[in-house]
């Protein structure tokens, strides 16, 4: 491509709602431009980014024998009713009525209308397993669209469903397509980990994150040093601690803490470490509130809390009034100690072992110390409702855990029965008798992993693009063309078909910018390899090359170059 | 591809509603599946068809210097209601609210989107000309959606828009995008014309429509044997006749046709030619009723009476009482003579040489005989007012007409000033003034392509693919694999990895149906070339070959068999 044959639009101001750096740096390269609140037209420049993870997407869902198709982004309300999506989805299934006021969605996803498809077609167990998948439009009506593409309202997603008899046929495929995804984001160049998943309100059994990490991902992820155990932080277990519980030695003392209500003051008032206090929270369960205790400086995991059997499948927190209703106090002074009996008292593993530690004393301004369970407070249960923290002991029993943020690009799913028993999506197995199937789903959000990739890959300069996703890997540079002599325009022109003919994705910048421009243009939209062709190179028989990562340039003869562009 | 590992889904019976061969042989072959009215899921047979046209469609967009972008489909009413659209577009605008009760719509082009990225992106005269081009899903909300994916909601087009300063930029880039689309359609492999087209309620100056020719096409063309003339019925001319009118040779009388009220009716009746007849039209115009006459034996082309100066941009018949009371009579029995002198009479250049005449009586169950104009009967104004007919001279003067039936896949534009002036899209022109830019815009019916291929061609077996469009070229057919010999199975895969090998695109048929099934599935699916590898030809070494428009199968060696594909 000819730069000046191509609409190429880097801007140096970005509005001040551009939070993150991917979002600035897509408006700034010109990658993106807002339409609306969370939609984006993606200019040539975006397009051809998003083209290649598209077709690197494609050609290893294909490679791991998925079919692709193509569903409508318009769906009939009917299908979502069947599958009790319709009322269950909430306010981000854009919904539409027609001239007609038949009612349909903007398709988030395509469980219902995948399901129906199978239903239809899908007669026999010899059909299976099949893995059919798409790239297609979505649209989510965010509350909040933010972030540029990462959070937006219309994105493009990759979304694969697998059908089968029996769970050791979707564990395969789903294994097929795990492996598939690892390949995916090893060929984008990415540094991520597939990660252990809670499999939330979607339901079903096994579930994987793919997270590229980047520091200013929204999930946390903990991963081991001695094994290959990660998960979101939203699964990963927190061990029991090895050592029991200390005999008690203090007595309880209630002590004024007129003024301190949360841990970090409690402690310094006390001068006593927050981990030797347990903060206690009230929320609600299945009947009346439910009392959850944890070491001062663990924080809970209200997925973990979400699926105690006392709660009501999600993790909501008492009001201040239910609060002190209850316990006589208000929130910052709860305590284990006295509370009534109709409350459960669900203490974490590692708030179970402590003893002499502080705690809130169910009195306003009162705090008490050298509490110990059993002798002045009650357990009903021990669980784990922590999040892990940098140390903890990996689950698997192999390393020591760390934690890293990641953006959540990929998620693979063994979904079950759920859709199929729903839509009622049955085969005729060998004995001639129709069995519900099960599913998998798999899916790539591949607008977002533009921005994830910028996430993990920028510096002050720019984007920092992998050789696989850049829009060209290789931009060649003419120092002021217009006065420049044929020479030199034809060296670079040279240069350029040369590349072009080994393959080698290359654009000629031959706008005819002051060099200053044109090289931070080049390293704005992140192109991996700059050559320069100059008057004083083309004497010497040398070119300028710079890697987009390198400090300085360095001269090169062309063999030299090409060699380096080849090895790449 | 083997067919074993592709879901290939043929059926027999087809619904009642799929009223053309498309429909029809699309679902039958199992390309797409209808979800609800107007919208189709794409199987992977569909897909694999489909893409080849996109890819095609691509091509050479990008080799006419196009550069493709991606805007939203979701678009917000600002827009739109700066255009004037929102309103004016009518009910097949699919209109949406979101979650804050924000209006969008799910966009069916995207003048409005593409005017508004090009006055922010587009600054200097410098910046043109320039062609964004996307392939991008688009709903249109038919009233009765119908013909499958012919006149579906849901479909993929290709839209362009074209950027200029000055008409000679604008017409430059039309005629690029005019050869992009012959050679688009050229290697499609389809039969088409460029027509001539009414540029309609979207204005500007040139039109022209993309027809791929079928007996089933909505679209009426007139097309030269002596040149290279063609143009939508709705735009042809009707030359005058050469020969002047001849003078009266009868008086004029009045009879009694009591039950006559049509052309056909009165002509039989009084044993004359509907030719000699002059039928009269009331309808509304800008100040009162219009009459417009035309010979008994032509339509009425309702484009070109829009276009008079006396009505009001459209043609709108009057209802029978307005007709009544203007003029007495019930339609039917209306005719030019003696009209009140506030109709203007508007007569088609045919029926103004007319003599000797018959017409209605404006009298309930009267026609008159022996009418001549002047003489009996006012004319206000001649003008072009009918469709021309088979024979009709060619208006470039090369020639006579022929009529033939297209179905229209893509439509180019001259735009002109209407979007950009009504958004303000300006660019600094050479004296450094803000000027309004032209555009041009040109769609491709990607989706519809497709389905126009298949009316164009198809037998009673099924699909006829061009090479271009066929989801394989080759099948290669095993005779019974399970029970085959290892021999016969060897050189069928043999045959298929050196097809595959040649760049040659080859499904492998190892289903193991029965020979009549196989050959059935591959011809209603449209495969150009069969091959079948049997015991027999395997002892023999000779394949069975048969092109999908062959009467039948023939002997060839692999050479000949390889040297034939690669020609074709």
């Amino acid at each position: 491509m000819r730069l000046s044959q191509f609409h190429l639009a880097t801007v140096k101001e970005v509005p001040a709602d551009a939070e993150i750096a991917s979002h600035r740096l897509m408006l700034r390269a010109g990658m993106i431009r807002r339409l609306a609140s969370g939609l984006y037209t993606w200019s040539p420049l975006g397009l051809r980014v998003m083209r290649k993870v598209e077709r690197i997407v494609r050609e290893e869902m294909d490679r791991a024998g998925a079919i692709e198709l193509l569903m409508p982004t318009i769906q009939p309300r009917e299908l979502w009713e069947e599958s009790g999506r319709w009322a269950k989805f909430g306010p981000q299934l854009l919904k539409i009525r027609d001239r007609k006021e038949q009612e349909f969605c903007y398709a988030p996803t395509a469980e219902e209308v995948i399901t129906d498809y199978a239903r239809n077609e899908l007669k026999s167990y010899k059909q299976l397993p099949v893995n059919f998948y798409q790239i297609q439009t979505k649209f989510r009506d965010e509350i909040r669209p933010r972030f540029g593409v990462m959070r937006a309202r219309e994105f493009l997603m990759k979304d694969a469903y697998s059908f089968h008899l029996g769970q050791e046929s979707l564990a395969e495929t789903y294994a097929a397509m795990y492996q598939a995804y690892v390949r995916i984001f090893t060929r984008l160049g990415l540094s991520f980990r597939a990660v252990q998943a809670d499999t939330g309100a979607i339901g079903g059994n096994a579930s994987h994150e793919f997270q590229v990490l980047a520091d200013s991902g929204e999930d946390a992820i903990a991963f081991s040093d001695g094994s290959d155990y990660a998960a979101n932080i939203e699964k990963a277990e927190a061990l029991a601690p090895s050592a029991g519980r200390p005999a008690p030695a203090a007595s309880l003392q209630r002590v004024d803490t007129p003024t301190q209500k949360t841990i970090a003051d409690v402690a310094a008032f006390l001068k006593v470490q927050p981990r030797q206090c347990v903060k206690t929270l009230l929320v609600r369960g299945v009947d009346g509130l439910v009392a959850l205790c944890l070491r001062g400086d663990h924080e809970l995991n209200e997925v973990k809390a979400g699926k105690l059997a006392e709660l009501p499948g999600e993790m909501v927190l008492a009001g201040e009034e239910e609060i002190r209703a209850a316990c006589g106090a208000r929130p910052g002074f709860i305590g284990p100690i006295d509370l009534p009996d109709s409350i459960p008292v669900i203490v974490d593993r590692d708030a179970a072992v402590l003893a002499d530690f502080v705690c809130g004393g169910n009195v306003d301004g009162v705090h008490c110390t050298g509490a110990n369970w059993e002798r002045d407070a009650r357990i009903s249960r021990i669980a784990d409702l922590r999040n892990v923290v940098e140390g903890d002991p990996s689950p698997d029993g192999h390393g020591t855990l760390h934690l890293a943020r990641g953006i959540e690009v990929g998620h693979v799913f063994q979904l079950g029965p759920k859709y199929a028993e729903a839509l009622g999506a049955t085969v005729i197995d060998e004995g001639g008798k129709a069995q519900v199937m099960s599913m998998g789903c798999y899916g790539i959000g591949v607008t977002r992993i533009v921005a994830a990739a910028i996430e993990q890959r920028h510096d002050e300069a720019g984007i920092i693009w992998p050789e696989a996703m850049a829009p060209w890997r290789v931009a060649v540079c003419v120092i002021n063309p217009k006065n420049a002599s044929a020479a030199v325009n034809e060296a670079a022109e040279e240069l350029y078909q040369a590349l072009l003919q080994r393959g080698i994705e290359t654009v000629l910048d031959d706008r005819g910018l002051r060099p200053g421009n044109m090289f931070a243009d080049m390293e704005l939209i992140g192109i991996p390899h700059r050559v320069v062709v100059s008057e004083r190179g083309l004497a010497a028989g040398t070119l300028e090359y710079r890697g987009r990562e390198d400090s300085e340039s360095r001269t090169l003869s062309r063999d030299e170059l090409i060699e380096l562009l080849e090895m790449a």
